[in-house]
């Protein structure tokens, strides 16, 4: 997907972004800063912006929440990386191994505040009730860590609070401010609720795929953590006796060797798992494009649905 | 002070952070549940409510916004706890020693987004420019643990944001839900940032000379961690020779024995600080007193008056 043409808005994004980046005490802000500075690709508030321009909004209706939506995204990477105890986020060191714990919650927390500083007071609900839902999926994730019976349903619900709700809320407050009517509200939620568990499924897919360098990440770091995702869940489901006992074995086992890690990966993607997945990812892609396809036609329409294709065919 | 009379708004304030901390995953809410449910003297809810009617306004009108307002303090306290590494809050074990680190950081991360859910939307804007203030109060806190020449001024920049910021937030919000003038909502945030200034540096004399039962955490646990409050400021300042000497050997040493700690406080206590420290406390206090009397005579007035005084008087 070629996102150059909206470059001059997404400036204007991270003009606000930085301009609630600045203050003192400078390590705290730093540490703030520090990757959400590092890149990431802004979906967020561009689905916010996009959702906006879809119900006959402008950008500047929607730009002050589409920053709080990245500032919130933020946030949660910060915690979630505390909590994970993740080395590397975006190529570089999470914030807490720069900084340390108490810094790095810290950061967090201000990054927090400082969306809501800045979100329109007509989007403040939705954004802290999708904060609240974020708390909840993260949780149950954690807990699925030392289950190996975890279904594909409590999955769902899981990944709808850690990921689907706030893109659910990036389209949801952009159609808010663009003053869309009842039902582009409720479209333009649905899509977002929809492209958020594709974009979550693929995202898991890559964990197990993708090479190191492209994820600035580990391959397999979700297996070392006995993290339950939809390819391990699914794999469970369809290996049988001694390749399921083997998987489940190396899941349940803290400090993995790299040859096991391997293993498991290799076990998941000979399971049939992989193309499961990608079934299911299409499915909640697939019901993503029909609600889009409700709203009237537009270049925003188009370019929603762009970004949808683009968050299922990504490799990063 | 006798809060009797208020408990039946008390109890309202109470319904309401009860009904947000129903949900599920249950360890998430319990955790966030943890210390609010623990007692706590609801300050902030009573000074917003009390500023309401200060200036003419109903309860009904503060109530939600009340009720956040001591979310966001429970909040602080649970995330506060994890970076000091304290073991004990309100006499409890605090929430990450029960639950871990990773479900406490998501439940001061809960009573966050709860906290905006539930206020009005007229008083967003105050309550995250106040929790923003926190994080910046909290990191210069910590940033002090390391050093010894403190300045009383970095100090009051401290705790300003620290603890004041929120009782300010209270007032001020307190004020604009009850319609105040602008005068009012002046006034009373300047009652409410002093009475917040004294708040702060009675604490620290308590932390220096309550008894450990009452204070529900051991005495001298800020000597212990090389904080630096007033009284710790004022006594390396007062101090000469060798008994500055050794106040700062125990300050900057971990791991200090039972004997040490008392020392400390000997210290402290015999170089004139808590004395100094209390004539601050009364400065901050009038100049509370002066702002409110600028309002024009009421039962709620008076109220915050006598919730003043209290504040300055309590031996816990």
């Amino acid at each position: 997907m070629d996102f150059s043409r909206f470059q001059p808005v997404m400036d204007e994004v991270d003009s606000t972004i930085e301009s609630v980046l600045e203050g003192k005490p400078e390590n705290l802000y730093t540490a703030s800063s520090h990757i959400i500075t590092a890149g990431g690709k802004r979906i967020r508030p561009l689905l916010c912006i996009l959702a906006c321009r879809a119900v006959g909004g402008s950008d500047r209706d929607a730009l002050s929440t589409a920053a709080a939506l990245e500032l919130i995204h933020n946030f949660t990477l910060i915690h979630d990386d505390i909590m994970d105890d993740d080395d590397l986020r975006r190529g570089k060191k999470s914030v807490h191994r720069v900084y340390g714990h108490a810094t790095a919650i810290l950061a967090g927390d201000l990054l927090f505040s400082k969306a809501f500083e800045l979100c329109d007071n007509r989007t403040t609900k939705i954004l802290a009730k999708a904060s609240a839902r974020i708390c909840e999926g993260q949780e149950m994730d954690m807990s699925f860590e030392g289950r190996v019976d975890v279904t594909e349903q409590e999955y769902i619900e899981m990944i709808d609070g850690k990921t689907a709700v706030l893109l659910e809320a990036a389209v949801r407050a952009g159609a808010v401010l663009g003053n869309g009517s009842e039902d582009e509200v409720k479209n333009l939620a649905s899509f977002g609720l929809n492209v958020g568990l594709a974009f979550q499924i693929k995202d898991d897919l890559l964990g197990v795929t993708a090479d190191e360098e492209k994820l600035g990440k580990p391959v397999g770091s979700d297996v070392i953590k006995g993290k339950k995702n939809l390819p391990v869940i699914k794999a469970l489901e369809l290996l049988g006796g001694n390749k399921r006992e083997r998987l489940t074995d190396i899941l349940s086992k803290k400090d993995n060797t790299y040859v096991e890690v391997r293993a498991a990966v290799s076990l998941i993607e000979k399971s049939g798992s992989m193309n499961y997945c990608r079934e299911r990812m299409d499915y909640y892609a697939k019901k993503a494009g029909d609600s889009l396809m409700k709203l009237r036609e537009s270049e925003a329409r188009d370019a929603l649905s762009e970004l949808s294709c683009f968050i299922t065919e990504r490799d990063l």
